[in-house]
């Protein structure tokens, strides 16, 4: 299929995200108040829509933890609509002066903040993201095209409809925001061509996802892909720390992307530190798979045997692979080799390990005794954020409002011409 | 063919460029000076390289403005001798720290510039590319792939040979600088799905090498594209600077990105002054291609006749297309529909049409009473750029040291997990 609507349906976003870019402050805050109230509003009818979605998952025999990421209560939709209310309460990014100078043939030079123009975002399963990412477009001054996964359709649609009302009410155009309605797989690809229209597509979801968007779009990407995150503890590192971060980075919240997947552990720590932590670990029922330095020191029948794939793999789960490395350049060319430039830690108390760590390690956000579970646009102070950026360009780490604007260059002369 | 042999080259450029990152900035500038000195050391080399080049070309029927192009003669070996000592005495883009906070939590969040790793550079003919671009990513700790065009293969050839007798002198490793000897365009193809070794692509050519570049590649592309710019005189202009400004960006410089294409004039503005710069226009050989109503206006029958493919053609020559309009917003439409984003400029003593037409164009660059031949990195005062982009994502407008850098949050607690 062609898909013409789509097409059309971008080109006429393009041409509104010229209108949305230069809309007031305090307008866009109104909107973002309008369509925190609507939703609150039809709080109902979005439930009652995410009933249909959630009844034929079910039916379609999706897994538990699917059917609980599509799955909104009251309470969570009231989390969306305070979620929108706070994206109002955030410093407008648009129309900030970065930078102002003089050139040598006296131009005034200014560079200032501007959106983006037109996002497309690309999801699966919850649907709360279909208000989040509504919410920070709008602020920054982009028109999003919202394309969320078929299972949760009736979900998102109500949702937009309730976010159609608002921008009626505030009696703007209901383009800013837009959802292809389109279930067929095949419409992303027709998406993913439309370079005069969309001028960022974000995609966030599983590996295949990214992979099949990574592959066929000829539009610039912000990937929010896979954390494959380290801790790596060092010969003097206060071992309470050591022991209380590698807990929290596993076990807090194992499905996520900031948590803990290898442990890298000096070896010039005592053999009785590590076996404790790891009937720490085993308590909270952590599967153990360790490299063979590891399984000769703890002599632990418990223990699963580490392969070379084990390094390369994102558990998600409550599972953690352990290695003994030489020192402090070992554990980097690992993470540097193995890692997915997500989040990083060292723990330790030499100063000069965690300046060569920090300063070494390619990754996006690289911590010195804390835990990885800390990046995040909250945990950021952004506020709110559309995903954690694995690029090196654009932005990396937490996107927030900030990374959602580009700029341009605003030069006043008095009549100035080139010799 | 599969390359092969350029697939490992790429995967230890990856490698080499962690290396590089944290080479130390007065090593980065005697690096600098070196590969300065062997080229100056080697000018006559490169000169008898670059005759092939020209001979080759010459029998081959190139253009002559291809083979200018194409020419080194000692004065323009000079220049790039000049040009990597430039690079040397601007500031170091990495390390520095853009922001500094502190969380609520507690942790001290630091965001510091990063070179951005391996950069692709695929360019055509002008070989001083290879030099400037290669001083510019040392500079900014990026490891470069240098593919240049065929017509060019023994001046790039000849140009690397030296650099790497000066890396060799400064004992670093020559693969921070490296050039894909393949001349067949299938090399590129490969090059573009090496998306684990190269982080960023960078094509600076013509319109079929970037449109080629955008439908294959796998990798982040910082593209230099057209440049369809505009100059709107608007009611209340100065006409002396309104005349001084247009005949610069035309004439000054036809062939390059930022000299003018389209003339939009407002209708209030007086026939004898367009009469006038028409005049003037044609002394300089410029052709004039008009809309009806400057047709109508003007009634003179040297003028040629605009069709709507004229709004959309980048001539890069003496012609310029001239329309008039209704107003400053008719202006504003006009360019956001044909321009490429790339410097568009306003003439007028209305701060009210100013700010609205600085605003509201979507452009890179956008000028009030200044010719828009300004938009370089030179000019700029970022002292040398590797071209302008016209992207809206990481870079926009001219890409100096400081755009060939990521970045990446530091972050120190003293014990932090999240609760």
């Amino acid at each position: 299929m062609d898909y013409l609507d789509v097409v059309e349906q971008v080109q006429k976003a393009k041409l509104l995200s010229k209108k949305l870019a230069i809309l007031d402050e305090n307008k866009k805050n109104q909107l973002l108040e309008y369509m925190s109230q609507q939703l609150e509003q039809d709080c109902e009818k979005i439930n009652a829509a995410n009933k249909k979605d959630v009844d034929k998952a079910k039916k379609e025999g999706l897994s538990g933890a699917m059917i609980d990421r599509l799955t909104l209560d009251k309470n969570r939709i009231l989390d969306m609509v305070e979620g929108v209310r706070k994206v109002a309460l955030l410093e407008d990014p648009v129309k900030k002066t970065l930078k102002t100078y003089r050139s040598k043939n006296g131009l005034l030079i200014k560079k200032v903040s501007t959106p983006i123009g037109v996002i497309g975002m690309i999801y699966e399963s919850r649907p709360n993201v279909t208000s989040d990412v509504a919410a920070l477009c709008i602020k920054s001054g982009n028109v999003v095209i919202l394309k969320g996964g078929k299972e949760a359709f009736f979900s998102n649609q109500a949702i937009v409809k309730s976010l159609h009302l608002a921008l009626k009410r505030a009696d703007v155009e209901s383009g800013y925001i837009q959802m292809i309605e389109h279930t067929h797989r095949d419409v992303v690809d027709v998406m993913l061509k439309q370079v005069d229209s969309i001028d960022l597509i974000v995609p966030r979801g599983g590996t295949s996802l990214i992979q099949k968007v990574v592959k066929t779009s000829l539009i610039p990407i912000l990937k929010h892909d896979k954390g494959l995150c380290h801790i790596y503890i060092d010969d003097s590192a206060k071992l309470d720390d050591a022991r209380d971060i590698t807990i929290n980075a596993k076990c807090q919240r194992p499905g996520v992307c900031n948590a803990l997947e290898t442990l890298l552990v000096s070896e010039k720590i005592e053999a009785s530190f590590l076996k404790d932590l790891v009937r720490d670990l085993q308590k909270k029922s952590v599967q153990i798979r360790a490299c063979q330095k590891t399984l000769d020191l703890l002599q632990d029948e418990s223990l699963f045997e580490a392969f070379e794939e084990d390094w390369e793999t994102e558990y998600l789960d409550l599972i953690l692979s352990i290695k003994i490395v030489e020192n402090c350049d070992e554990a980097i060319s690992h993470i540097n080799k193995y890692g997915s430039g997500h989040s990083d830690a060292i723990i330790t108390e030499s100063s000069v390990n965690a300046e060569k760590f920090l300063s070494e390690v390619d990754s996006s956000t690289v911590y010195h005794n804390a835990s990885t579970r800390f990046t995040d646009g909250e945990a950021f102070g952004m506020g709110a954020e559309i995903g954690i950026s694995t690029n090196k360009l654009h932005a990396r780490g937490p996107v927030g409002l900030e990374e959602l604007t580009s700029y341009k260059y605003v030069v006043h002369g008095d009549g100035q011409v080139r010799e």
